[in-house]
């Protein structure tokens, strides 16, 4: 008998399934659902404004993916539902929400529905920044050891900030809350009944470590008096690996689903993570780049390093025996897309329609035709703010060097090549630490899409990149991970082996680019320690004013 | 018996003409004529491309302009030519062009219509920057002293650079040249019969100066040894004061204009001083700020003062007895049109063609909605290079601050921003140097059209600002100038003192923007010098690679 799984990847967008032959890895069928409320970083529903930096999502979203998407896979596919054995999932993260006592978003009920504060905040949400910074200071006075493991910055995506920032300005939101909990987390729980802080989720986004566990209790109050005990009430204080196989759906999993009660449910990996085994990347020295709204850099090694600036590590957070490093930009097709929406002149929307393709395609067949450098231009990729390596968010956007001649499709290939500069800035950093990378593979929907954007990187690291050929890797790394909880195999490690994809096309760095490449890398990193190490504080400043400080 | 005069303002972009009562004032018709050929920046009319920088114009339209427009406001007024007792033009400058033995541009004839070098090198063609750094760098060595007279450096813009260039890159071109003229010049020879070289022009665009006359012919061999006799032979080397009247319409000028042979045309001044008198401003310690495609910045005084980064100051150059200083930006108006072209997304202008507006009133009925600062945007206003007060037509466009979050109108109005501290920087200089400034008074046509920029501008130099109600002060200033070399005044501060416009609109600074402003001008000023004096130089650095180097 065939045995398949059905795999799920939660994305910034989207929520998009696959259903997998677990034995052989042939995905039978995808589906995907786009959240109705995307990304609100303006306003509520209701119509009530947000503070900038506020990225929300609305958890009903969620659920609605989970009905649709598994029912459709199963129906386009045509595999009956008692076939399935097995469900996994990855989620972006930390993407937050504050829960009641039954285990239901508070944003649901009728008393939070206009709180901003009550919502999920999606990882993107950078509005915590202050909190940010007032649990840097806190921990480097007092010195705690577990800095170190997050290349000496937390980051204003992380739970702590976020939950931080709800206690000083949302004390209702904050009272109500019965636990604070990773979407994903919520999401095993509707599955399975079982609550769960899974491993790569409280060791990458909320300070906990195999090590140590938690921050102690006496740091926590020192941030804030409410905070004391906030692990072990308001935060679960059991933490769960990602090799557990207890979690089985229930009853109301399977209503949710369309699946059968009492098949395996995998522990939820990050979505940034759970490319990897579909990559085939579960061993050390490769590092596996994601392209998609944002972009992550990930990398196995068995040696454990500290870094400056790059996001954290965890000892099997994603594969077991390996720590896993992950580094990342916060912003990198959302980048490109905001320049489509905000600045590209009518003449050119009207020219890309006339000729039936999309405003991306249509710069990019102007942009690929200029040579590296010739524009004159230079970017900082920092319009989402800078995750690594500097790890701040109250860091924006510059471009440079224009003229009264620059064209769109100048500026559009200088944010690309800015975020090459900064994918360049974070492989540096990591062979500085001493962590060999001896390849590299590209994942995510703009690596597959963008073949000038892959050229620009592979010229500017100055090595070759594979891009993988793989769909939904992501979706279909949850699919191998749920063949593991149903064990079909050992580990992830033994389930890559049998079902990753192959790679796809290489790009090799063209010698001529790569020596204008470097000088530009030259002016870039001299900007970016300017800007971002201290030196000119203005975005800062800008910031501050902007906020009517 | 009513006397009229004509003045011609021959700008960037069209000539315009008024015909006005010589006694009153009183402005009876007006007339445009756009160029045709406009501003050749990417090709020759040929398909033939142009270099990074460059600005050309074709010398038929400025014919065009004089045939046309003369003859419209007679027209429009019912004013026969007979009533038309002088003649007076202005011109941008330097915006030169090489001419044959019969006084006729090159690039008129077969052999060199294909040719760059032969056209009219408009103010704003910046392509011998090289050649000014070689001039700046040769003049400081030598400590030429005349070189302190503009402010430490010699721009791109002028004469020397140009000469240099074409001496250098078309050999041809400069052998051919007869003279090397003003296009001021090469009119008032057309119009006139005369050969002129006239005081302003040479004065602020060709190192002229009434105490030390021209750089020694050493000067110029050193730069290149076919350059020792360029005064003299190649340029005229004698220079005619504003004051001079013996000017008279010939035949041939009566042809083109169809005015009478015989009536006063007088010596042509720089267009950025033609609205002095026009404005009232021929007395010291007023600012007359002029907005157009670039900004102007000119000051009359009593004394000689050296100030860094002005564009020259000269005796005479545009009232008797003063000094007029001059400083610029050399772009203002092209800024928010590089904008508009280049940076305005479709929904925008769909937006504003429904509303049936342009769409820069429509951003700016955004852009007036946004607080002082609310942006966290920061530009710096160097899309055409920077005039004063660093004298660098290497420099380029900044912007900084962008989020995901940035909208179109918030850049719009950084730009515009940016060119109010531009204009701050300079007044400071001014200041600094001693020189008081008791009141400023603005003009030009986006000083009458942009309410939101005015306010913007008061705000950030903390100073009510004036704006002249006068349409077509440039054409007005020249017609009475004209009506002084018809002897009806005896100087033009006399005639300003009868014919000035009233000012209109005052816009006085509001203090809430004031305190925000001031904070945001600090930031300028450490970008502008990080930048803009050898801090880093980046922006030299893309400029080269830009250009192969």
């Amino acid at each position: 008998m065939k045995r398949y799984t059905v795999g799920i990847d939660f994305g910034s967008l989207s929520g998009r399934a696959v259903l997998m032959n677990a034995d052989t890895g042939a995905v039978l069928a995808s589906s995907v659902c786009e959240y109705a409320h995307a990304v609100m970083s303006e306003s509520l529903p209701s119509g009530r404004s947000l503070e900038r930096h506020t990225a929300l999502q609305h958890p009903a979203d969620y659920l609605e993916a989970l009905q649709q998407t598994v029912r459709e896979v199963c129906a386009k596919a045509k595999i009956s539902p008692n076939e399935i054995v097995a469900l996994g999932f990855d989620f972006t993260a930390c993407t937050m929400l504050s829960l009641d006592a039954q285990g239901m978003p508070l944003c649901f009920s009728e008393e939070f529905r206009d709180e901003p504060h009550a919502y999920v905040k999606l990882w993107k949400d950078h509005a915590a920044q202050t909190e940010a910074d007032e649990i840097n200071r806190l921990a480097e006075e007092r010195g705690e050891a577990w800095l170190s493991i997050y290349g000496g910055k937390v980051s204003s995506e992380w739970m702590l900030p976020k939950i931080l920032k709800i206690c000083k300005e949302a004390p209702k939101v904050f009272d109500a809350t019965q636990r604070f909990s990773e979407a994903a987390d919520w999401i095993y729980q509707l599955l399975t009944g079982v609550e769960i802080h899974s491993v790569p989720f409280a060791g990458y986004k909320n300070l906990w470590n195999a090590k140590h566990g938690y921050p102690n209790a006496e740091f926590y109050e020192v941030l804030h008096p409410k905070l004391k005990n906030l692990i072990g009430t308001k935060v679960s204080e059991t933490v769960t690996p990602i090799t557990d196989r207890s979690g089985k759906l229930t009853k109301r999993g399977s209503e949710l689903t369309g699946l059968c009660e009492g098949i395996a449910v995998s522990v939820p990996v990050l979505d940034s993570h759970a490319s990897m085994p579909t990559l085939g990347l579960t061993n050390e020295g490769a590092l596996m780049l994601i392209l998609g709204t944002s972009a992550c850099h990930v990398l196995n090694s068995s040696g454990e390093m500290e870094i400056e600036g790059i996001c954290g590590y965890v000892y099997e957070g994603a594969v077991p025996k390996l720590y896993t490093y992950e580094a990342g930009q916060a912003c990198c097709g959302d980048h490109f897309a905001w320049f489509v929406k905000n600045g590209v002149p009518r003449a050119y929307a009207e020219e890309a329609e006339r000729l039936g393709i999309s405003i991306h395609a249509y710069l990019r067949q102007k942009a690929k035709c200029l040579k590296a450098g010739e524009s004159g231009l230079l970017a900082l990729d920092w319009f989402n703010g800078n995750r690594s390596v500097l790890s701040d968010s109250d860091l924006t956007g510059m471009i440079l060097g224009m003229t009264l001649r620059t064209k769109p499709e100048e500026i559009y290939r200088a944010l690309i090549e800015a975020t090459a500069y900064g994918t360049k800035m974070i492989v540096q950093t990591f062979e500085k630490s001493g962590i060999a990378i001896d390849r590299i593979v590209a994942s995510g929907g703009i690596a597959e899409k963008d073949e000038m954007l892959m050229q620009i990187y592979a010229d500017v690291l100055n090595r070759p990149i594979k891009v993988s050929k793989a769909n939904y890797s992501g979706a279909m790394g949850s699919a191998m991970y749920a063949a593991v909880a149903a064990e079909i195999y050992e580990d992830i490690s033994q389930a890559s082996n049998v079902l990753a994809v192959e790679n796809g096309i290489t790009y090799f760095p063209m010698q001529e680019n790569v020596i204008v490449y470097e000088r530009l890398y030259e002016e870039y990193t001299t900007l970016h320690d300017y800007f971002g190490k201290g030196k000119n504080t203005v975005m800062k400043h800008l910031t501050a004013i902007a906020k009517g400080k």
